[in-house]
């Protein structure tokens, strides 16, 4: 859905619990609520305590899973995953969380993140007799996690996670244990809360209210946190870390009503709005916001300079997997599909169109288009984010250098392309004073890359680059 | 989907066209705009100007229609239908249009509204030797136009319509021709647009914008309109007309992008929160609005008291029909469904909660429970309507009388049974202005029955409220 | 399935019980058995003494119901029926039983046959202002019923049935009773049973075999039965019956395992083939049948003549409705898809090949062609019933006469198109011999006109041959 | 389907193809016809000489595959796999072909057999670091081909084979060629087979019938044979072989149109039922075969014997996966599923009823009590095969030695469980001769171990019986 209309896609989400005798279905809740991190594909493998059993498939969480598929997964620990959506039927194989069993022991990993060094480990473990089933960066944990040879699992996780690069926000599973890790950097999202006894684990907090647990912590960059039937024991395997945590977090993936690190997604946005209406103002009759994901920053710039709030762009709720696409003819007769313009709101009016993003610029240009056709009579376009010119190698498919319009043309020639009558970015500053965090750390502890090109880990050759491997099928 | 959130459901939506060669097409996108209005069946009926033929079933548009059924369904004139939902899988047959064929001439019928003298005229046709397949007042229509037995079509329907009392937007559809009718209050609303040379009629006009048409007219109580390859014409079936428009198709119905009466429907709710907030005013941190009908509303009270608004309620958008319902154990730990609260927002707060209409009063309960959860302070309801105390009998399952909390417990008791710390309706007076037609015409042409009790038509035994029906399996 | 086989179509197979506490599945178990007389769709029809239910759809029985469906249904009476396919998704309003509801009493029809006056009927009833929204006889029917206007309904549909001209086996559904009647020639097949206190009525004697219930009579032609709480209450409509059952019930239609008129199809079946044999002997190796039907006149046909029985050609169980067909080119590369000729079995074998009738020859061709391929020296074709040379207006889809390949080609001009090396059929005294029933009733009882043009009821102008109106939709 | 009216299941068929511009199809139909050997799961693997792409999935192939999914496998080259039912819907994890990406090549697998060792194998490359995802042994294959690291890979692939005991009919796809191998005693049986240019291999002749392909020849025991765009290949990876095929293909797996070592299944089986006759002959009026796999028995026991064979059993086709099972009470009652007796024909009658083979004795007793009920005077039972007194360690899941009827009880003392009034098996001899195979070598070069226990490979112990890795979800 969010492809569609955004080029910006999360990888994935994950969530686990132990200690709940009802733990499937707790995943279920919880991956259901972080459903807008994957489309694509959704998974569950339980614990017993004495043996693995998963499930997992293509689709939405409530396509993969029926009443009488989650009836199969008895156990009091779970771990769950959603994918992002691509194209083709044949992926599920690299949907997670991947089970291996072995004669002794089975082990279970979902991720969220990107292994930059995945090319490098994958030809040095296959140069040791490793064979792959998946084109997935977390089956070259598991060999790698197996390989280690450690007595303890814990150790061998240990050894392992040393050798990998890049972003990784981890949920394991054994007969005995759940066990989350999250890279030095801290680029993904990872929190740990409480159900009555059981713990839980999610890449975002939304899942916590949906399922009525409390927070507890974030993990930390370089942690390694084991849950078992004792409690939680909290582990390192990094003591060279530096929180830099994705900025688009913040702007545009996570649920508004998720904090990330402490702050509350929806105020984030809405302080963003404040500061974008702070550093662009304009003379204007209404604000709208491009649903869903900008509303908040909309409704910030409206409460900032004053000028009404409105619903201006209306989207259809009801278009799914099954929605027929209008044919060109038809498009070029006007029939909108998505996202439509509210004559009555814009009619005759000046626009102020507040969007989270730009990636390469098309959705804007429609939008742009729509307001214009319904009457608007100006419209100034808002990105509540500074302009991204860097490719993400950290697990977000902003597509390569070459299709981001920010890296090529100028922010007077994307203006001109798109139609709009002014465009204006957030800066870099008011992106990272909007969060609130400026003097907490440096780079407000975020990870800037996509806007400044300051890569907080070493970066691989092209050939590590997710987005030519998505090419090939991943 | 909305049955869960809110007791009130409106029955149908209409749309229809003649003179485009992609007739089906358009209707399907034309009743995705107006699948807000019925999500129980869709259908659509053509005329390739030789013959009827129709394609229809139980579920959204999008499940009911396949690449390959709108391919078949070719011809230059189609009418529509969306209906909402109810229990149960066999109420296929009662998925409309409804086609009769004859030996001579066929003829399709498509209907939103109710029909309140239905039981007393299917007794007389019955006894005249008629049988029905469907429990449906189309039905009813189609056997009065039967049995006129003028040459003309036309004149069949005007004598059948004489006899029909209640509410009845109705679309028709022969070989050569598209005919409309507006039931003499215009209970509900039904406008027509042109499409380059094909004229389009919808239930609302959200659906021309969709489909890029442009809004013509209003059809106007009374009103019987041809059109067929000669262009519109119009006509009337009764002169005794008296516009008394459904009031909730402005707070409640119509989709925010739609214009009823010319006045915009996110405008008109906006005004609604606008006077609630001068008539019940109140000291408080955060407005927020109950998705999504809500809103508009909100955005109004607080702009109105300067309050800001926030996105203190999430709606999860991936509860689809095949989601699992947590158990009533899971729901007793906390687990949710469609609506969570924003602790981040809510936390300590005074909030106000806009939210459009209260029927029952269960929905409302459950949010306020919601917001205190998520540590709300104080959690002030604001009602953008007044109290409904009567039952609608003109199409909207507003339940039995019994069923309406406000007929039976006063405000301060409805406000204690949901744990509110304050509640208020808006006025009668303040939702006439609101809409801004209160100078235009007595009632400001609108219906307020349930409100007010004081119905536009004839009103006629319990056997004929269509709720009763329901319960038989209507 | 029988339809890309064959080109003979059985309408329809009817099934009703009253008495039991779970009719709606018994009726699925009956209509199970049946699901050779039709795939087209199926649907049941219970009471439970106050009111019908209905549930019915597209496809086989076993894809229309599940069993959440099935317990809806709950009652002590129920009536179900199978419909063969056509091509379409939208003839689900044609699917049966029909239900019609009046506020005073509901009936649903069942219907296996052809009204042979239908057209004429219906022309009479729209003139008296009924509508239709079927395009189903059985509509006629029920329309006959209603304005037969007597007090009893038995008296009225006694009074429908004068009017009705053609082969009809019926069962009807009231609240408080189950009514089968069939038509004056007893065309169809229609049996009565017993399931402890239950009465079952089917159109085959197979369904008794497979619910446990057992054989009572055969419905007479020109009954009118009752059965009711008080029992099973016998009644005629008409006097002037003559038996004239479908001879093609027992060459192709029916199960083997049913018995009709007290013979079994199986060993009538196996009598044609002996019949065969004494009549056309041919010097061969192996006799092989076309499966599934020609099976048992094959193994007569090889009992008789001493020649062995082989399985020399092989149908494939596994394709069904979602089975990709091969491509034109695949096709020419030799891609088979149901029916195979085992090669190990035929070649280099002179081979009789018995199959039950030639309606357009094109399937027989093909099997010659398959049977030459495999290397079989020499195909002689044994056909175990005479050439069928004209229409059928009683419910079989026979085809126009004009595609009829035994009224246009001579028996040797079809052996050399179909390039066997010999063609012989069945004689009509064979076939009446082979039944066992010459000496009973002239033209032993049986309905004889696709092979002599001899038809036992009135017939009607061309725009009543049920076959154009099934290019029109039905 | 089998499943439940047999003990008795295959696991798997396997076919392939090299050098065809429409691969993927062509896998799709003669997987069609291999259908009969495995309904759990499908798959395809294509190579475009580039790259290998797959698509599988649980259920039948009609089920697994679209014409859109076919559509995407491009190639020139196949193999594909379908695999036998077990309950669950995870195990899509073990759907073959097997698919391993490398970054240099791939490397796709699909095997029918069971191999003894696989347990201790796995142990021995799991010390050395592997991991596995599948509870598969083909994935143990993979790892020694991948292991045994020589620049050439149809020496890797000898030389993991030298590791491998039991039974294997294997296809391999690379990018550039298609490998088949066999097991050293050739339990399983393989054909090669010519389309055009293009090679086919299956594990039955039927599939190459289907397509239109010649046989060419079996692939012998040891033997590895490569095929790509220079031709054919013929190369050994063992010389010490004999052959000693499973004895269960003749009597019960294989299709009666396929031939197995030049033998005509269908001639192999009425060739058995004449031995069964001459062994144990009886005055009886009829005899039957229960359908489907014991038909051509019959045939033979009714030829020899000059009793007719008639239709006594009929077989539901319509039963299919969404078929409701009738409940407990209702199989009381009477209600039968897809078997039941013609009592037209057995009423009455003294019937030999010819089986192929007895398991646990459940089917075989119900089937007695079927005809009994149906008025059968007496029955017996006549079975085409001889006493399966030992479980098979070869890819068969004949249960373990407790479940098996023979092991522990006499024959007379299953004739009184069953209720037959005689009860006779084939004798050893009797199935050698049967198969007209006794003089070319020793055990007629069939593994005869399920009756005799003589083992033609060294066996392991219980850790590695395969029906109890089923118990943990294989």
């Amino acid at each position: 859905m969010r492809t569609e209309i955004k080029g910006l896609n999360e990888e994935c989400g994950v969530f686990g619990i132990w200690g709940h005798v009802d733990a499937a279905r707790i995943t279920y809740y919880g991956l259901h609520s972080l459903q807008h991190r994957g489309q694509e594909g959704a998974g569950i493998v339980v614990s017993d305590e004495e043996k693995l059993k998963i499930h997992k498939g293509m689709g939405l969480v409530n396509d993969v899973f029926t009443e009488a598929g989650l009836d199969r997964l008895t156990g009091t620990g779970a771990i769950g995953h959603v994918r992002y959506t691509t194209a083709g039927d044949s992926d599920f194989i690299n949907c997670q969380p991947l089970l291996f069993n072995s004669q002794t022991s089975s082990l279970a990993l979902a991720h969220n993140g990107n292994i930059v060094n995945a090319t490098a480990l994958k030809h040095q473990l296959e140069h040791q007799g490793s064979i792959f089933q998946t084109t997935s960066d977390t089956e070259v944990i598991a060999h790698l996690i197996k390989r280690s040879g450690y007595p303890n699992l814990q150790d061998s996780v240990k050894n392992a996670l040393t050798m990998v690069k890049g972003a990784y926000a981890l949920a394991m599973l054994v007969e005995d244990a759940m066990i989350v890790a999250l890279d030095p950097n801290g680029l993904r999202p990872l929190s740990i809360g409480k159900l009555g006894d059981a713990y839980v684990v999610s890449s975002e907090t939304c899942a916590f209210d949906i399922i009525g647990a409390e927070f507890v912590r974030e993990v930390q960059p370089g942690e390694l946190i084991t849950i078992n039937n004792d409690g939680m024991h909290i582990d390192r395997f990094s003591y060279s870390t530096e929180r830099t945590l994705c900025s688009m977090e913040y702007v545009y993936f996570a649920r508004p009503d998720s904090n990330v690190d402490e702050v509350n997604i929806h105020m984030a946005r809405k302080n963003l709005g404040r500061k974008l209406a702070e550093e662009s103002p304009i003379e204007a009759d209404v604000v709208t916001g491009v649903p869903d994901s900008s509303i908040s920053a909309a409704i910030g710039y409206a409460e900032k300079s004053g000028i009404p709030y409105e619903l201006g762009l209306i989207k259809n709720r009801y278009v799914g997997r099954t929605f027929i696409q209008p044919s060109q003819a038809l498009r070029e007769q006007g029939v909108k599909m998505k996202l439509s313009a509210v004559r009555g709101v814009v009619e005759g009016k000046r626009v102020v169109m507040v969007d989270d993003s730009i990636v390469r610029g098309t959705t804007a240009r429609r939008i742009v288009k729509l307001l214009k056709e319904a009457g608007a009579k100006e419209v100034h376009v808002r990105i509540s984010s500074p302009p991204i010119i860097n490719p993400c190698y950290y697990g977000i498919d902003t597509s390569t250098k070459g299709e981001l319009i920010a890296s090529k043309k100028s922010t007077e020639e994307i203006r001109e392309e798109m139609g709009a009558d002014s465009l204006s970015y957030l800066s870099v500053n008011g992106l990272m004073e909007g969060i609130g965090r400026s003097d907490k750390q440096p780079n407000c502890g975020q990870c800037l890359a996509c806007f400044t090109g300051n890569y907080p880990t070493e970066i691989f050759p092209e050939a590590d680059h997710p987005y030519d491997k998505v090419m090939g099928g991943k």
